[in-house]
């Protein structure tokens, strides 16, 4: 039996109806590549997204097909992307920081059969279109005076769309009906897909507004630094349209003077991205002065803040950092570190503690941390084990079944990371399930062992990998660089680690390296060195 | 085609799980009718509404099936809503001051199995129960202690649940599945009812939450003075699990001192009620003092608030007053006056002009005026017509189908209202569109002529009803009682009225009568007027 309340489907054009109406002159504001910078405002991207869902159909798109864009932070962006849903059409973002072949695999896979890009990309496609074999069309996201000299066969944005009427209705769907498409980048394997609903877009966008989550409203000037092909730039294109808040973009860039003067012109109160941009900025800041004008707040993801950043911009700037924690698979959001009221009375030192944790989650995201065994283990902050989520806005299977099943009886989804819980909802990340160390049952922390090893006297950089081992299963390896010049030894290090650690969490073994492995992006490659040193024998097995 | 995110139904069980597990600690207070102070917190009332639900399965309740309550805001109500929600059945709010005819129609139309009340409310009830055919099990909101001497056969609400466990699972639904019940007291015809789904009450959650809504949060402590009975209590309840906000509640208390000493004790910052309510608090500071402690912003609806009202709560506590505007057929959240950013950037008294008005629709709500042809009027501040509203938490049909189709075929929901819209998406009622007068195609406001003619010396109150007119259909007809002693003739109102409204406004006619039709709440009977002034010829007519 059905409650007799209204069907009014969750659509993601809906957000932007609202937008229209009810905060038409709110700006959008865009650096683009062109290097121009365009006022717009809620109501002019609406009548424009609605040109761009009229240009689709013309070309011949169906709704359920994908289009993709290869694009920055910009109002066409938005448009494109806003107008690609709005008449039914998966709205595909691809990271333009991907290696060619992954582009090619993606969009191949993705079968996008319309692409929109900007200037920037143009090299990038000359050399990739002949392998793009699902493109029909190539729309470039400029205007006439800036279209370039190319073999390619393109489309210009501003043409296509002038036209076509802005008068026609957005497609109404299910909204369980696929709205965008990600990709995560995974480690291993090829990419796999995530494919956003109009429902889990919606829902999303309505918890993210939150006064808990980034309190979001209609006074409100955002700056998401984060970009739109990383989640969705966590969801902020959505939630500035529903909540009516002013939208300030960068374009390609991400360097620090530009993101400051936008701060400071635009009367950002709340801007989003990585903490390396931030590190950026406040060292810029430090060397060339100029504040941040009304900035209140800096929601803070992708990776874990360092306490030092998160008490520079409170102390300097009077800014609080939001630590955000999410997954391409979770749209992203799971949790922020927003206080609560508990922590929100003690002093501000004492808080900082509390914004260094991952957060907690949100109404929509259910949590648990379990142990090898898939029982779930306490909430007292000490525990820690896998990590499950679920929810209505969290991956129920990978496109096109990639991957096969990826929850499990009960709905739950693997985040890949292992985490402590405490009695107030805090979540705190402690490694990755791939990198923790199993011994006899219980597990050690590799990321704390080597935030332990790097402060020894010497040490330039620490990674940690479990070995096999005949009677605890695995066993700690210690392997550290040394600082130019510095004397490091097993007994140096081991001596500082004792008594930061627990007893049976000392390395079995510390080895002295010349170099570590990297990915391209920086990041200790432990699959590397649990390669070579599978063989390795500890000195105590 | 499906997106392939999570099916994670939106059940408002999922809202107090989530108080519980993130916010288990924050308070939950509540006055009881015994006269007691309760202090419990969202873990408590979690598990005691867990144990709700497991009486309800014992006493043999099915889902689906409708439970009823007749009791003011307390934990213990807070308790049994959850818990008779969340074992799938029907929480049934009935509304007690509604006349004993009324109460006994609703209870068996609505088939109520069984009956939660307050203490309060055993002389009713002794009284009713022979009438009530279809409730099996009344259920005493109270303690053994307080068990009184009874004829009925009543369970005992503390006994009842002390013999369940807390650990049963709450019932998995379908969120199209009804939550809640509550009839709405129409003036003519039987109350019909509106059954609100799981799905629209925690959409309509997440959008009063909202930073533009309520603004609530973790740290918030809101006191809804406004009874469950009335719409949910505005879904205060709800709310507040989803935001772990502090849920202060006073019981059968609606006096001005209670109001105020729980409102400083309990550190109140919002507070919702309708202006009655508010104008008797602020009687009762002017004269002996006393202030309103932390509290920020008083949400207010249920009839259009007074100037001075706002005024006074800026002035003298520097209490924002929120204008909500909505019915229990909208769950009950249309419009909220929180200021737009162009609002906000003017003059105090600027803005209060604003929020007089009933407010923006928060997303979630589309709205249109129409005229007598059902086209859309221009949102234009000046054009008024019906007032129209669609989204998932408004009616789509009353209970068991009473009244017939509700919405026309594009699903629009007529609020009987009559309203104007402004470029900025403010809206404001004008008159209800039986009131209103339709003379030569255009409509006149009732309201505001009311409104024009109690400003004329003498009068003491007004009352404008339309009346026939062979050439404009209809014209107004203006009635006036004169205060004692006042001496009021038809051309010293119309010399008031003269210049404040337009022409063709001015009334046909004005008697001065010895008295005016009410109903039993104070409002104007304007339906006796009608019938009584049906064959009023008009003098120039």
């Amino acid at each position: 039996m059905h409650g007799t309340m209204q069907d009014w489907p969750l659509l993601v054009w809906k957000l932007i109806d609202h937008a229209a109406l009810y905060h038409g002159d709110r700006e959008v504001v865009a650096l683009t590549c062109e290097g121009e910078e365009v006022r717009s405002n809620w109501r002019t991207i609406h009548g424009r997204a609605r040109q761009v869902a009229a240009a689709l159909r013309t070309l011949g798109v169906q709704p359920g097909e994908r289009v993709a864009t290869l694009a920055w932070n910009t109002h066409r962006h938005v448009e494109s992307w806003y107008g690609i849903s709005g008449m039914g059409a998966v709205a595909h973002t691809i990271n333009p920081r991907l290696f060619d072949d992954q582009i090619v695999y993606i969009a191949n896979h993705a079968e996008d059969r319309v692409l929109f890009f900007d200037l920037t990309f143009v090299p990038m496609i000359e050399r990739l279109a002949p392998r793009l074999t699902t493109i029909e069309h190539f729309v470039l996201l400029t205007d006439r005076a800036h279209m370039p000299e190319t073999a390619l066969n393109l489309l210009c944005y501003e043409e296509l769309i002038a036209a076509e009427s802005a008068g026609d209705p957005w497609t109404v769907l299910d909204e369980f009906a696929p709205a965008g498409l990600c990709y995560t980048s995974g480690t291993t394997g090829n990419p796999k897909g995530v494919q956003y609903s109009h429902r889990s877009n919606v829902l999303h966008a309505m918890a993210a507004a939150m006064t808990d989550t980034f309190r979001m409203s209609a006074q409100t000037s955002v700056f998401p630094v984060v970009p739109m092909y990383h989640a969705n730039a966590w969801s902020i294109p959505y939630v500035a349209a529903l909540t009516g808040a002013k939208l300030v973009m960068a374009g390609p860039n991400f360097d620090a003077p530009t993101i400051q003067r936008m701060i400071v012109k635009e009367g950002v109160d709340l801007a989003l991205a990585v903490p390396t941009v931030w590190l950026g900025l406040l060292q810029h800041i430090e060397k060339h002065g100029g504040g941040l004008g009304r900035l209140d707040r800096t929601a803070i993801g992708g990776s874990a803040v360092p306490r030092a950043l998160i008490e520079q911009f409170a102390d300097l700037h009077g800014v609080t950092v939001l630590q955000l924690w999410g997954m391409t698979e979770m749209s992203p959001l799971g949790t922020v570190g927003t206080p609560c009221s508990t922590v929100a009375a003690l002093p501000l030192d004492r808080q900082i503690d509390y914004r260094t944790k991952q957060g907690r989650a949100t109404f929509g995201v259910e949590m648990k941390i379990v142990g090898d065994d898939g029982l779930e283990l306490p909430r007292d902050g000490r525990a820690f084990g896998r990590l499950l989520v679920r929810g209505p806005w969290i991956v129920g299977s990978y496109f096109k079944g990639d991957g096969g099943q990826v929850t499990d009886a009960e709905g739950w989804f693997d985040t890949g990371d292992v985490a402590t819980l405490d009695p107030g909802g805090y979540m705190q990340i402690v490694d990755r399930s791939k990198d923790v160390i199993k011994s006899g049952g219980e597990w050690i922390s590799s990321i704390d062992l080597e935030n332990a090893a790097v402060g020894a006297p010497g040490v330039a950089e620490a990674a940690v990998i479990g070995v096999p081992h005949p009677k605890w299963d695995e066993r700690p390896l210690l392997l550290v660089r040394a600082k130019d010049g510095a004397s490091v030894t097993k007994e140096s290090v081991l001596a500082h680690l004792d008594g930061k650690i627990a007893k049976w969490w000392l390395p079995d073994d510390v080895l002295v390296v010349a170099d570590l492995p990297h990915t391209a992006t920086g990041k200790l490659l432990k699959t590397a060195l649990r390669e070579q040193y599978k063989d390795y024998r500890l000195p105590t097995a």
